[in-house]
């Protein structure tokens, strides 16, 4: 596998430190507390939710990453920071400013992100108390650590790392994310932070992103609604020494090659330990007469509620995939294919054929359970 | 009350009559052949999905609706006759010409509807072993067969009427509905079938059924995914001797002002008798910019699985209300205010003022519950 998963994954490029920490934000008592810095500072991108009421650390993060750079993310779970007023924003200021100040960074190399419940105020108190330790901690062998402390409904951390060679130069790519409760995003937020030591041009690496996100975390079904924090955020410190990328050729298609799979399967990752999930369902569509039309008729799919509940019952009623499909409203044939493995397994393919041209797309969702709604009825 | 529910409602205007019937179509034995007659052609308009996979009587009652006419509604139940190709549309014809043969009327008088389950053949020897009897058996009274025949899951029938004076004529409207199971598009189809005795001019009563939908219908949540058979059909067959009413002034308004009122108790029926529903909730947004605004913000909560989730559990997390409205994509401000009766309540209401403008809506939904994916995980 290129691909692999590690514990510490997000420190395996140079120059990466992390930390996690409880710092009583959740009442289990878990981490809850999270840094990740870069020795030096690193060109970073991010791409974040397109709720309204975007939450106040993704506000501050859009806001910074103007400057193209930073050396720093400090993370909350158990709150989301959304819905809080003025106070919650002074409270992401207040957290920035102090992360800086520990660090001795600039504060707009800071970039914050919270998950959780929203429209609670979040205790900046029990940032402080925490914060100075947490940054004290700070070391290369603390990815795990920082995957943990940034999860909340997961039942385990999402870490993943990769290697390859660009010019002579070995390059890394790390990850760690937290997943969404699939159809949850309240509550479960999908935040991403990705590190590399790839030295690597501004507009490549935001490419780079930009289509690694569009072909996984936006393939995956998060019910249409956005959480109000989603976060993929990357940072590249240069430390590898490669030539630097450029945004075409062969080093950015290996580059971007390599992002896109990273994601892809940490998106995958996110759908297996879905809230409730006791099923993993790729959806797969062809002969759709373009990308696009293959997407929206995948989604559809995904996110109807009978034919999740249909896979969940092992039930093989594939007139609800037709009357889904049928409902984005496109033109389509009616001699459409619908196929699918076997309902008893665990991983379920479902393949249709539109019939109609050379479009393609798949998607990954889990399936709709009684413990779903077990989850989210006492969630507060 | 000016809308009153009762048996037969349906053949309350004068000159209707009714019959059902257990054809076989249904496993269970029950009632599956319904059958609406009115003594005279009358005029009639529909409103039918836009699902891209229309069934075989919806294609049909698009192209004789397109004679303004109609003098018969033969539907079937347990059985959508929806992605079965050439030969399900063979079997719509059959059954139109037979039942027009019957009642010795022209086919293009006959207006089909199916509802069920979809991708299964409709058995036309059913149909036809039971058409001669179910003609025969056509009468005043009833109008409760026919209700009950045209049921898949829901609970118990719908049937609503009403009556007013027009120039001092007494106009009746009645009509029998069968639900969705809210999010339950491919087995539990929307059907409702409206008749009056009101003489009206074609365009005014194309305009009060199409304004009545728009305020009653498509304000329930359906999760989105229209069915492959929705069908909302009225016949006026004039017989009250009223002077015609016309699409505007005074006659028009008290016309469609009740049709409205009736069709919005028939979807709030609809609702209440959702699959696995233990709550009603209705969802009223003030404060948009337009109604528009209002009402895409108040199905956006409607459809969030998370906030019915939380209905269900009694949960006031009110983050998951905020979160919907955010994802809808529509600049707002941040001072929205949330409010809601008791959640122990079985009836709830939510409110939300957008603080924006006058704009409003009100939508109305169902819990989601352990119930609903028992019965929908083994549905087939």
């Amino acid at each position: 596998m290129e691909i692999t998963q590690a514990k510490n994954a997000i420190c395996s490029p140079c120059g990466f430190q992390a930390a996690g920490r409880a710092a009583g934000i959740k009442k289990s008592g878990g981490l809850d507390l999270a840094l990740l810095y870069s020795q030096v500072p690193a060109l970073a991108c991010g791409v974040f939710t397109k709720n309204t009421f975007a939450a106040h650390p993704v506000v501050v993060c859009r806001k910074h990453l103007k400057g193209k750079k930073a050396q720093c993310i400090i993370v909350n779970s158990g709150n989301a920071n959304c819905f809080t007023g003025k106070e919650g924003g002074e409270v992401v200021r207040k957290t920035v400013s102090l992360t800086a100040s520990l660090l001795k960074i600039k504060e707009n190399l800071v970039l914050p992100a919270s998950t959780g419940i929203i429209g609670r105020q979040l205790d900046f108190t029990k940032i402080k108390d925490s914060l100075d330790i947490l940054a004290h901690s700070l070391g290369v062998k603390n990815g795990d650590d920082f995957a943990r402390a940034i999860m909340t409904t997961d039942t385990r951390p999402k870490e993943l790392k990769t290697n390859f060679l660009i010019n002579g130069k070995v390059v890394a790519i790390g990850a760690a994310a937290k997943g969404s409760g699939m159809i949850a995003p309240d509550m479960a937020t999908m935040l991403c932070f990705i590190t590399t030591d790839a030295r690597i041009e501004y507009n490549a690496l935001k490419k780079a992103l930009k289509e690694a996100v569009e072909e996984s975390f936006n393939m995956i079904s998060v019910d249409g609604c956005m959480s109000t924090n989603d976060s993929v955020i990357i940072m590249a410190n240069g430390l590898a020494g490669n030539k630097a990328i450029r945004p075409q050729g062969r080093d950015f298609l290996k580059f971007s090659g390599r992002l896109k799979e990273l994601c892809l399967e940490l998106a995958k990752m996110i759908v297996r330990d879905g809230e409730g999930a006791s099923k993993f369902i790729a959806i797969s569509v062809s002969g759709a007469r373009n990308n696009r039309e293959a997407k929206r008729c995948a989604l559809q799919i995904a996110n109807s509620n009978l034919f999740k509940t249909a896979m969940y019952g092992q039930n093989s009623n594939m007139g609800r995939v037709v009357a889904a499909i049928g409902s984005a409203g496109l033109k389509l044939k009616d001699n459409i294919r619908v196929t699918h493995s076997p309902l008893t397994n665990k991983d379920i393919e479902l393949k249709v054929n539109l019939m109609s041209g050379k479009g393609s797309a798949a998607v990954y969702t889990s399936d709709l359970t009684p413990e779903y709604i077990k989850i989210n009825a006492g969630y507060n």
